[in-house]
C-alpha cells in the first residue's frame, strides 16, 4: 500500500446476540466501526471513532491493534457498551431487532482526536446525522467523504440528513433505504432524485444481489460473490462499505481515477462475501491478504466474457 | 450473420389478458414461443413448432414472418388459441394467474416438419416433458439443445423431466424452479445438483437481478440492465432464452468457443430489458439491431471497471 492514505471510520461498537438458523451466538464482537475498520485495515490505515463501556475486553481492542487500526478516537467510558439482538429467518434473508440497548452509546458526541484531523478519506457509519454533521466539522478539508444511515434517521431526522447529504460526496445505503429516502420504487429514478439532494456519487447495495453505483459517468453493477455457505450476514454492508472506503484511501491521489470507485466495488463485494461465511467478523479477523487475491480471481472469472459485446 | 445456422423454437402460442397497475390489457400476443422466436430473430433463423386456434388473426402470423421466422411448424386447428390471464402486483414484482384456458394446446403433439428435423441448435420452451423429449426425437443430432421448464412439471412430471434433462445441453430456469427442482435453497448448490442430472450447463435467471450460469468452467453472472420504467414483465424469461439461443445460432461452429454463451447471456439480458419495456412482445417488435448494439454499448458501461483487479 505505497499511496496508501488514512481512513476515518466513525460508528458503533457492539456486543451482538444472534439467533441463527445455526445456534445463539452471546456477546459477539459487533457494530458498523468494527466491521468496516477490519475490511478497512487489509487496504489502508484505518482509524475509528467510537465509544465503549467498561465492560468492553481489552483483548477486542487489542484484535483492532494488532490490525493496524488506530483506536486512539475510541472513547471508554463508565457504563456498558451498546447491545443488540436479533432473530435471523431460516434461510438468513431476513431479520428481526429482538432488543436494542444503547447504553454508552445514548449519549455518544464523537470527538476527534487531533491527529485524526487531517484524515484524507472518512466514513461516517451509520448513526445520527447530527453527529455525522459534527464528525465533518471537526475534520479538515476531507479529499473524500461517505455516509450510511437508515431507515430511523430517514423518517425521523429528514432535515439532519438533508444537511448531511449536501456535505457528502458519496451516499452507501441498501435499496429499501434508496427507496424509504427518495419515495420512489423505481431505483434508477431513485438514485436520481437521491443524487440531486447533494452526494454525486450513490451505491445502492442490494445484499445477495450485488451493488449499483450512480455517478456522472453513469451506472455501474458489480455481483455479489456466489457462496455455496452463507453463516451469517450480519456486518456485510458495514463491511463492504469499509472495504470500499479503505480500497479507495489505499489509492490516495489516485482515488480520483475514473475507475477507482468502480474497482473499489468488487473490493467491498469480496470483503462482504467473506464476512458472511462465519459468525459476526471471526472470518475477517483472520482474513489474509492472500484469501483475498485468490478471492478477486474468482470475481475475474465470475464477470469474465471475453471483454467484446460487439453484434456480428 | 454470415455464419448464422437456423434455431428451433417449440413453445406456447397465446393470447394474454394482463391485469397491469397501468391499465387492463386483452388479447395480447403471447406465449413462450412467440417471446423466444422474436428474440432469437434478431441473431438467427428462427423456426417455430407450436399451435394455435382457428381465432389466431393472420396479422399475427404475418408479423412473424416479416422477421424472417418460420412458421411452417405452426399448426392451426378448429378451435380456440391457448389463453392466459394474468394479473400483477402494484410494484411488478408479483403475479398471480387469475385463468388459464389451454384450449388447442392441450392436445398439442408437436410435429416438426420435414427441412427443420436438420436443426442444429434447438430450444425446448416450457411444455408437458414428454412432449420436449418427442421434439428431441424428430430432430438429427442437434448441436445445442437448451430446455425450460416450471413449477408445474417439476412437482408433476418429475420421471419425464428426469428423462429430459439427461438430453439437454443446457437448461434454463428461474431461482425458484431451481430450489424446487433440487430441494436445494442455495443457489450454487443447487446448481451442482441439476448439472449432475444431465445438463452440462445451468442458467438460472434472477429477473431484475440478473442471471447466473453454471458450466464446466465455473460461475458466471451477468446483471440485468437497470431500467427507469418497465411496464409489463411478462415474456422477459422466453425472450431471454430466445436471445440467448439466437445469438449461439448465430455463432454457428464458433458457438463451441468458451466465451460465446457468457457473451450470449449479455444479449439475452439485453433483450429481456427491451421486452420489459412496453405491453406484451409491442416493444421487440419494433426493436432494430441499431437499438440493441447501443442497449450493448450501455452494457458495457455497467460491467466496465478497467479490466484490472489488482491488489496493489
Amino acid at each position: 500500500m505505497p499511496n496508501a492514505e488514512p481512513l476515518l471510520i466513525v460508528g458503533s461498537i457492539a456486543f451482538d446476540n444472534l439467533d441463527m438458523p445455526s445456534g445463539m451466538f452471546h456477546d459477539v464482537l459487533g457494530g458498523a466501526a468494527t466491521y468496516s475498520s477490519l475490511a478497512a485495515s487489509l487496504f489502508a490505515p484505518a482509524r475509528v471513532i467510537g465509544i465503549v463501556g467498561s465492560d468492553f475486553p481489552e483483548e477486542h481492542l487489542d484484535a483492532l491493534r494488532t490490525r493496524d487500526i488506530g483506536i486512539d478516537g475510541i472513547e471508554r467510558v463508565a457504563g456498558k457498551t451498546f447491545r443488540w439482538h436479533g432473530k435471523y429467518s431460516s434461510d438468513l434473508s431476513s431479520r428481526v431487532t429482538l432488543d436494542t440497548q444503547l447504553n454508552v452509546f445514548a449519549d455518544f458526541r464523537p470527538k476527534i482526536p487531533k491527529g485524526y484531523r487531517a484524515s484524507p478519506f472518512v466514513l461516517l457509519g451509520n448513526i445520527h446525522p447530527q453527529l455525522q454533521i459534527e464528525v465533518l466539522d471537526q475534520i479538515d478539508r476531507p479529499r473524500l467523504v461517505a455516509a450510511d444511515t437508515m431507515n430511523f434517521w430517514i423518517a425521523g431526522e429528514p432535515r439532519a440528513l438533508g444537511q448531511l447529504l449536501e456535505r457528502i460526496d458519496l451516499l452507501v445505503i441498501n435499496d429499501e433505504e434508496a427507496r424509504q429516502l427518495s419515495g420512489i420504487q423505481n431505483l434508477c429514478k431513485a438514485a436520481n432524485d437521491i443524487r440531486r439532494r447533494g452526494p454525486s456519487r450513490l451505491i445502492i447495495k442490494q445484499g445477495e444481489h450485488g451493488a449499483l453505483l450512480f455517478d456522472k459517468s453513469g451506472t455501474f453493477f458489480v455481483p455479489a460473490y456466489p457462496l455455496e455457505e452463507v453463516k451469517d450476514p450480519t456486518g456485510a454492508g458495514d463491511t463492504f462499505a469499509g472495504a470500499l472506503m479503505g480500497y479507495m484511501a489505499s489509492r490516495g491521489a489516485s482515488a480520483e481515477s475514473p475507475h477507482a470507485l468502480r474497482r473499489a466495488m468488487f473490493f467491498a463485494s469480496a470483503l462482504g462475501s467473506f464476512c458472511v461465511e462465519d459468525i459476526g467478523p471471526k472470518r475477517l479477523l483472520r482474513l489474509t491478504r492472500d484469501d483475498l487475491s485468490s478471492r478477486m480471481d474468482g470475481f475475474l472469472s465470475l464477470v469474465d466474457f471475453g471483454g467484446s459485446l460487439a453484434l456480428d
